[in-house]
């Protein structure tokens, strides 16, 4: 029994967050949230299956491995709502039986090699901020579980300020990566949620989208050169940005989750730290609106650097609750570039956005939206705490298919929770768009139900059958993990799974590399 | 033996152009090119080796299977110089069997059922434009080989409008699927060299870049959905424009080949038909003043929809051939689109392209390189006829490493065809630009050598060598085939083609699709 040290939390416990009480009257007059849940102060972790022989091995590939029970709670669960409930109810038994802690590249190589001799699952860990499950790897037919935390891997190698492009190791967190090249001038302008504690190594395995995407691109579309260590051997992606020599092998390994490799270095284009920054808010007068509006932004131009519609729930509730006023929809619009840049885009996205239907809504919205971009994880914890349930998710399509997604996500939700007495909040917005498609992004609030982990899984279950029904991804910046996998994998069909198999079998002979994770 | 029919060109018969009589005295004078050589009117080709009954068993799968000497020899090989000397030789020793060709996606699906069982190799034949013998299957260990032409599935499957993409079956020429889209009042905006020719399907399986690449992207970014047969089944990428479910399964077929399935359905982006171009002509004092130059433009743009820069030699050539005239090195710029765009866009880049200290020479030397942009090929074959050889290569690098990697490709073309007696001219130009890098493409001329195969295969192999020596991809838009396998796998390496290997053993258990064609 030990200590749950925050792990079952988001962030630094000096960072947390308590809810208003207009907000905790809202929730229990709305949603009929009942007040305060206990929980464990302490967490049963799982006995160590790996021999003294077998850690004798491991810390002969590298030095650094941790059986005790803080390197091991922290390592046990990622940051769902449903690893954060399980938590709180004290249940670590995805916990890793140790921990490695590799200080080089070299040291990744050779702890794959000691594990696949050894019959060891590895899980890499990043920032051990994914909501999918991607770190709970299946214990069964291994000799034990080790988590590879790469953190001590957060070097810039090279900066090649001619291409723009930097070379970083796998474990540097992201506001380190950012530190590191606005030093130089530099930004890669990734900015997701989890950007707080989020690794770059992590952004690739998963196929990260950032709240700036509209400016700065997905994650997956900054890689221009990767290198993973593989059970067989290295494997280095990436000489030229574009090329036709075959299929492209970094795509291969952008959102293998591990499965195939641990990447242990990234070569991604950035770009001059932006000198000005102008954001603001717009309102429409419906969501089907807005998207055609912020469609016909990215199939035409304008595009700004950050785009957010929010739906007519969202947009309502934020108001309610201490956001930014607005009637009808709210959209941000965020422009990042030089002075000069900055002045243009903002003046023609102000003209095109007016014969749009928008109305202004004028800085405020724009600067109070970039204030509070990383907060929902605390508020999450907070409502949490307070007893509701609450979690996100997400799904990509092309835009003829968006308002039927829309709709069917919605309803499954709503549908489902309310079915079990516990009616819910739905919140969507619209935060990454592509000429052809766009991504939608819901928020689920709810009262905790007697059996919330059972409560959420029901509710998700709905919400992944009606996003594959509708033609949906069943992902579009979350990854897979052990949570999308039943739904992935339909995705794909048999083929698809066939063809990742075949990888998987060739790199990963012995099938220690996250196992359970993205594949069947 | 049969009549040659033409394969040994490019193009139709009425389409052919002869030297003008100051080339060939340059020629002469400069390169020792000695005049006419006599080409082969006849063929011979191999026997065929499938049985009665295996050809019942084709037929059963699609109606229409030929074994005559006419469809044998108009698939027997591609268009790369090597292709045509070979042809005009007389060897056709790489002519298929038989050539289905299957009027449904269905078909295609059975021949590969019906293949995979007889054991006879699979050559996907879009438009027959390989410069990279990808057209040339291994014959040994198979009881045939099959060439599946595509030409019948031409069809517009769907247009969908608000997402702007279009859904065509993969073996729609070029230019035909230009025209479907152009009378609904959209471009996909492919253009490259093989335009007249080449299929959908072919660009995808060979990650194709056309002309336009600045402002209508590469083909492999144009792709959002695909659909192949494979001989274990039918293989459906793409529910959203991007995703996080997994590897890019798209970007896996991107490129294969036809070593991993017959892409038979494409869903691609498209965008409304220009209403206006500008397609103007710049010098720049160097080449390395004008890569400073279109560098700045991909990286802080503004970006045109064309963007090419011929290094001094192609320069001087160009005007001494009757093209158009200009000082250093001759830049075009070009830019599509709306009216408006097109004056705003154009305003700009004058601006900065001065700035950057370019000289504008006006609309002439844009309008002529856009007469003349599908020109090269045929201007080839009168080169061919005159007794001199010419061919082209490409690759793509970062952009620090542009400058050594252009000095030593034209190096070593320089030195192994000097050695060998015939000094060549090599010309290059940028003609795809990231914001990370850049393509190189060479032109070579030289006077034909006795054995003008080998002549070109030992240039070819010190070229390779070099670009691989100095970083950069073997290829940046002809893809691999078998010319270049060789220094594809060491480019990937070991565990790059296990990966590879992985993918085909899943997918082409009997090894049917395409063998020896891009994998060991």
């Amino acid at each position: 029994m030990n200590e749950m040290l925050g792990v079952a939390r988001w962030g630094a416990p000096a960072a947390a967050v308590s809810l208003p009480s207009d907000v905790r009257d809202l929730l229990g007059a709305a949603l009929g949230v009942s007040g305060p849940r206990p929980a464990a102060s302490t967490a049963e972790l799982p006995a160590v299956t790996l021999s003294e022989t077998a850690l004798e091995r491991l810390r002969a590939a590298c030095p650094v491995v941790s059986t005790g029970d803080e390197a091991r709670l922290s390592h046990a669960a990622g940051k769902s709502t449903e690893d954060l409930l399980r938590l709180r109810a004290g249940r670590a038994d995805d916990a890793p039986d140790a921990v490695a802690r590799p200080a080089t590249q070299q040291q990744v190589a050779d702890l794959l090699a000691a594990c696949s001799q050894l019959r060891v699952a590895v899980v890499p860990f990043g920032g051990g901020t994914s909501v999918v499950g991607g770190l709970a790897a299946r214990r069964e037919g291994f000799a034990g579980v080790l988590a590879v935390d790469l953190a001590a891997l957060d070097r810039l190698v090279h900066l090649d300020r001619v291409s723009r492009t930097a070379t970083f190791e796998a474990g540097v967190r992201a506001p380190r990566a950012e530190e590191l090249l606005a030093a130089e001038g530099f930004t890669l302008g990734h900015f997701p949620q989890s950007f707080e504690y989020a690794s770059l190594g992590g952004f690739a395995a998963t196929r990260s989208s950032g709240q700036a995407s509209a400016g700065y691109g997905r994650f997956d579309r900054m890689v221009v050169g990767l290198r993973a260590a593989t059970p067989i051997g290295l494997l280095d992606a990436g000489r030229a940005p574009e090329s036709a020599a075959g299929p492209d092998l970094r795509q291969l390994l952008l959102g293998s989750e591990g499965a195939f490799g641990v990447i242990t270095e990234l070569t991604v284009r950035v770009r001059p730290a932006p000198q000005a920054r102008d954001y603001a808010g717009w309102s429409f007068p419906s969501f089907d609106a807005g998207a055609d509006a912020v469609r016909a932004l990215a199939q035409d131009g304008p595009l700004p650097t950050v785009l957010r519609l929010s739906d007519e729930t969202e947009t309502a509730i934020n108001a309610a609750t201490g956001g930014p006023q607005a009637d009808g929809c709210l959209a941000v619009v965020g422009v990042e570039g030089t002075a000069e840049e900055v002045a243009d885009r903002s003046a023609a996205l102000g003209r095109r956005l007016t014969a749009l239907g928008g109305t202004p809504l004028g800085a405020a919205p724009g600067e109070a939206w970039q204030a509070g971009r990383f907060r929902a994880p605390y508020l999450r914890d907070a409502l949490l705490d307070e007893g509701a349930i609450a979690e996100t998710l997400e799904t990509a399509t092309f835009w003829d298919r968006l308002p039927a997604t829309y709709a069917a996500v919605r309803d499954a939700l709503v549908r489902t929770l309310s079915s079990s007495g516990t009616p819910p909040l739905v919140l969507c917005h619209i935060s990454h768009v592509y000429d052809s498609g766009a991504s939608l992004y819901f928020t689920v609030v709810a009262a905790q139900a007697e059996d919330p982990v059972a409560q959420w899984r029901a509710a998700k279950a709905a919400a992944g059958d009606a996003i594959a029904a509708s033609g949906a991804t069943i992902t579009h910046h979350h990854g897979v993990g052990r949570v999308h996998r039943p739904w992935y994998t339909r995705e794909i069909g048999d083929v698809g799974v066939a063809a990742l198999l075949g990888v998987k079998r060739a790199l990963d002979p012995h099938g220690i590399l996250n196992p359970g994770i993205l594949l069947p």
